[in-house]
C-alpha cells in the first residue's frame, strides 16, 4: 500500500477501532504466516473488530479504496488461505467470539465467527447435544465454514457443507446478507449458504453462523485393528460402509507412521497399516456395529482387534492418531511438515494410496500416510527441511503426481484442506469450464476483487 | 415469438431433431400447464432431445436468438415452474432416460435427467441399495434436483441438497460444465452442485446427475398413533428428534383430513391428528426405536399406537397417507387442490399449524393440513372451484398470511415446493439483500435471461 494511502487508512481505522488496529511487525508477521512451508506475506494492518457494524465500516473503507481484505480466524489453515499476497487489511475475528444462541429445542447454535471449536465444545458440555465437525486443530467456526472443514467424524455426520444452517455475511460492497433461515430445509432460491461455505473468504466476511446440533450418543466405543496391507484395510472400510454400519470414524494410519508414533509416545502397536474406529449409538446397537466391523476386518486378514468401552481407555487408543504430527516431526527433528490431501471414490482408494506410497518411498521420502478412509480421503504429512532442498522439489513433483492421479480416478484435488494458494494450479484441470462459472460468480459478487484476492480462483 | 423467427427456428429445430419437434397444440398445452390453478402458458415449441449434443445445439440456437428455454421433466411441479411465461422452447428431457452407471462399490448412480423416481427404484430393486429421496409423484430426477425436492424420508436422509453428488449441465452459452466430482467430499472451489440444485432451470439445462445410494435397511417397521391435538403430535415429534431416535418418516395428518380419507378408502381411523411413522434399521434397533417413540407419544396423550412389521400391513397403514390428495378431492367433487407449504423451526411448528388451521376454518375453507413434521415442514391442500370464486381469493389471502407467519417464525416460504411463480412475491421479504446476490449470480451465468425467465427471481 502506498504510504500516503496507508497513513490515511490508518487514521480512519484508528478512529473506528481505537487501539484495535495493529501495525506491529510481529502481529503482521503472525497473520501472514501459514501453517506450512509458504513464504510469509504480512498484511499492512491487522484489525480486531468487536461487532458486525465495525466490520461493515472496515469493508466499506476497503471497498472505497480498493484495499484487499483477508478474513482471519485462528490462522490454522494449511493451504496458505490467509497470506496477504497483495497486502491489505487482515480482519482478525477472534474478538467476535460470542455464542449468541444455543437452541436445544430446534437443535442449533448461533455463533460469531471467532468462536473456536473447543469453546463450542465446552459450552455444550453437560448438555444432550454436540457439534460433530472438527479438524485436528482448534480452528474458529468462521474459518471452518470458509474452508468447508471436515475431519474424522465426517463419515457419519458430513462436513461443514451439511452442517451450517444459516450465515450472516458482509459483502464487499458493505451490504449485509443472511444466506438462509432457521428452517431445516428450504426450496426458495439459490443455496447461498452452500455457496459461502468453502468460499475461503473470497465473497464476503462472515459475521454470524448457525450450526446444526446433534444428540449425544448414549454410548461411544472405540476400536483398533491391524492389517496385512493397505488394500486389506481399505477393503474392510469399503465393506463397512457398503453394509451400512453407521461408523462414526474410520481412520487409517500407515505402518511407517505407527512406528514413528510408537517411538514418540512409548507405544508398541504393530507397525502395520492400522484402522482406528469410533462408534456412536446405544449399547445394543454398538455391540452389533462392533461385531460386524470385526467380522469384515477379520475376513480381510485383520488381526489384534482391540475394542474399548471405557472413556480413558478409548482416549489411550486414540492417542496414536492424535500424536501423529508431533511423532513424525520427532522422527525427523527440525523438520516442517508438508501436508496434502486428495479424496477419491472409495473403490480407487487402495490403488491411490499404494501407488503414492511407492512413489514417495522410492524417492527416499517419508510420506506419512493417514486419513479419513471412510470418505475416500487421505493425507500425506511429509517432513521436509525448508524449501531449498532437493527433497522439497521432489515432494512437490510427487504431490503433483498424486493430485493428477486423484483427479484421473474421478476424485478431487483436496478433500478438506482447500485451495488457498496451494492447489490453485489444479483448479483448471479439476473443474474445466466450471472454473469460469466460479470466476463469473466471484466477479458478480466482488467486482473489485478485494475479498482475499489471489485465493481459490487462479488469476487468468 | 414473431412468425418469421418462428419458422426459421422451426426449420432449424427440425433439421436437428427430425420429428422430435412439436407444435401440436395439445402437446404445447400439456407442457404449459401446471399441476395447480395457474393459467396455461404454452411454449412455442416442445423438443425431445435424445442426447447432450442435441441439447447443446438447442441451447446455442436459443442463445443466438434470445429465445427462452424451459427445461421440462415430468411436469409435476406445483409452483408453476414449467409455465412458458414468455413462450420459447420447452426442452422435454423424457427421452433422455438412461441409467448410465450403477456403482455399488462407490454407492452412487449416474442417470440422465429424464429418469424417473420409479424407474430408478425398479432398477435398484433386488440390490442392497436404494435412493431415499422422492416426492409424492413420479417426478424425474432432473426435475427433483432442479426444485430441491424432498419428501417423507428427508427427516433421516436429507433432501436433494444432500444427495446429489455431481451434475453435468449445459450453460446458456452452450458451454458444458461438470459441477463436482465422484468423491464423497471436496473443498475445492465454490459448491456449484448445490448452486444448481434448486435453481429451477434458471441457470442451465441439466444433462446428467450422480446421486448417492444408501444401504437398504435390514428391517422396515411402520407405526401410527392418534393424538388429542396438533400440539401433542408436534411435541411428540420434537421429543423423538431431540432424543436422537433416527426415525425415517414422521408424517402428520390432521383430523379433518383423516375423516376424508376414511370416507374415500373405507377406513375407520380415529378422525384426530395422527402421526405416521417409518423406521429403518436392524430388528434390535427398531424394537428400541419403536419403544422410545411409543413412550414419547403416550407421554403426550397419544393413543391407539399401532405398529406393523409385515410389509403388506405396513402398506395398508400408509394407505391413508398415500390416499390423501384423492380423498380430499373426493370429499369436494370437481375441485382442484391449491397446495402450499412452509417450513419453520420445529419449536414453532405447532403454533404455526394451529393458527393456520384456525384461519382457514373460520373462513369456511378446508385447509387439508398434513406434512413432514420431523423437518418442521407442513402442507395445505385446499380444495377450490376455479380461480373466479370468493373462496379462491380468500385462500390466496390466507396463504399470504401463512407465509408471513412462517417467515416471522424464522422459517422459509417453501420447504419443498419451491418458488416457480407461486412464491415469487415473497422472495424479497424472505431473502432481503440476498435476493440481489441471487440476481447477480443469475445475470453472471445467464446474462440474456433465456433460462426459464420469470421464475425463481422476481423481475425488478
Amino acid at each position: 500500500m502506498k504510504s500516503k494511502l496507508k497513513s490515511r487508512v490508518q487514521a480512519q481505522l484508528q478512529q473506528l477501532l481505537g487501539d484495535r488496529v495493529s501495525t506491529n511487525q510481529e502481529v503482521l508477521d503472525r497473520h501472514g504466516e501459514a501453517f506450512s512451508l509458504y513464504e510469509r506475506h504480512p498484511p499492512d494492518f491487522v484489525v480486531f473488530p468487536k461487532s458486525e457494524e465495525e466490520i461493515v465500516s472496515i469493508v466499506e473503507l476497503c471497498s472505497h479504496n480498493q484495499i484487499p481484505i483477508i478474513p482471519f480466524g485462528a490462522g490454522t489453515s494449511i493451504g496458505g488461505h490467509i497470506l496477504a499476497l497483495h497486502g491489505g487489511i487482515c480482519i482478525d475475528v477472534t474478538l467476535m467470539n460470542e455464542i449468541i444462541e444455543v437452541n436445544y429445542e430446534d437443535m442449533y447454535v448461533t455463533v460469531q465467527p471467532g468462536v473456536t471449536r473447543n469453546q463450542l465444545d465446552e459450552r455444550l458440555e453437560g448438555s444432550d447435544f454436540f457439534f460433530p465437525i472438527g479438524p485436528a486443530v482448534n480452528a474458529t467456526i468462521g474459518g471452518m465454514a470458509s474452508t468447508r472443514a471436515s475431519g474424522t467424524n465426517a463419515v457419519r455426520y458430513g462436513t461443514m457443507r451439511e452442517n451450517v444452517l444459516d450465515m450472516v455475511a458482509i459483502l464487499p460492497n458493505g451490504e449485509k446478507i443472511r444466506t438462509g433461515s432457521k428452517a431445516k430445509k428450504s426450496s426458495t432460491g439459490y443455496d447461498l449458504t452452500r455457496l459461502f461455505v468453502g468460499s475461503e473468504g473470497t465473497l464476503g466476511v462472515i459475521t454470524e453462523l448457525t450450526l446444526k446440533l446433534y444428540c449425544r450418543p448414549e454410548r461411544i466405543y472405540s476400536a483398533r485393528c491391524s492389517f496385512p496391507s493397505i488394500e486389506a484395510a481399505v477393503n474392510t472400510t469399503i465393506k463397512i460402509i457398503q453394509t451400512g454400519v453407521p461408523v462414526c470414524k474410520i481412520e487409517l494410519v500407515d505402518g511407517q507412521v505407527i512406528e514413528a508414533i510408537n517411538a514418540y509416545s512409548g507405544l508398541s502397536n504393530p507397525a502395520v497399516p492400522t484402522l482406528f474406529f469410533e462408534f456412536h449409538g446405544t449399547e445394543i446397537e454398538l455391540d452389533d456395529h462392533i461385531r460386524k466391523t470385526r467380522k469384515h476386518a477379520e475376513e480381510q486378514g485383520g488381526h489384534g482387534f482391540l475394542m474399548e468401552k471405557e472413556e480413558s481407555k478409548q482416549k489411550k487408543l486414540w492417542q496414536a492418531r492424535r500424536d501423529l504430527a508431533p511423532s513424525v516431526m520427532a522422527r525427523f527433528p527440525g523438520s516442517t511438515l508438508m501436508t496434502t490431501d486428495v479424496c477419491v471414490p472409495i473403490s480407487r482408494l487402495a490403488e491411490c494410496i499404494v501407488e503414492t506410497e511407492k512413489d514417495f518411498k522410492e524417492a527416499g521420502l517419508f510420506p506419512g500416510i493417514h486419513g479419513h478412509v471412510g470418505d475416500g480421503n487421505f493425507h500425506l504429512a511429509i517432513p521436509l527441511y525448508g524449501t531449498e532442498t532437493e527433497d522439497y522439489k521432489m515432494a512437490k513433483v510427487l504431490n503433483k503426481k498424486l493430485i493428477k492421479r486423484g483427479l484421473a480416478m474421478g476424485g478431487t484435488s483436496s478433500g478438506e484442506h482447500g485451495i488457498g494458494i496451494e492447489k490453485l494450479s489444479y483448479m483448471k484441470e479439476e473443474h474445466g469450464s466450471s472454473l469460469e462459472v466460479m470466476r463469473a460468480i466471484k466477479a458478480a459478487i466482488d467486482p473489485e476483487n478485494i475479498m482475499n484476492p489471489g485465493k481459490l480462483i487462479p488469476d487468468k
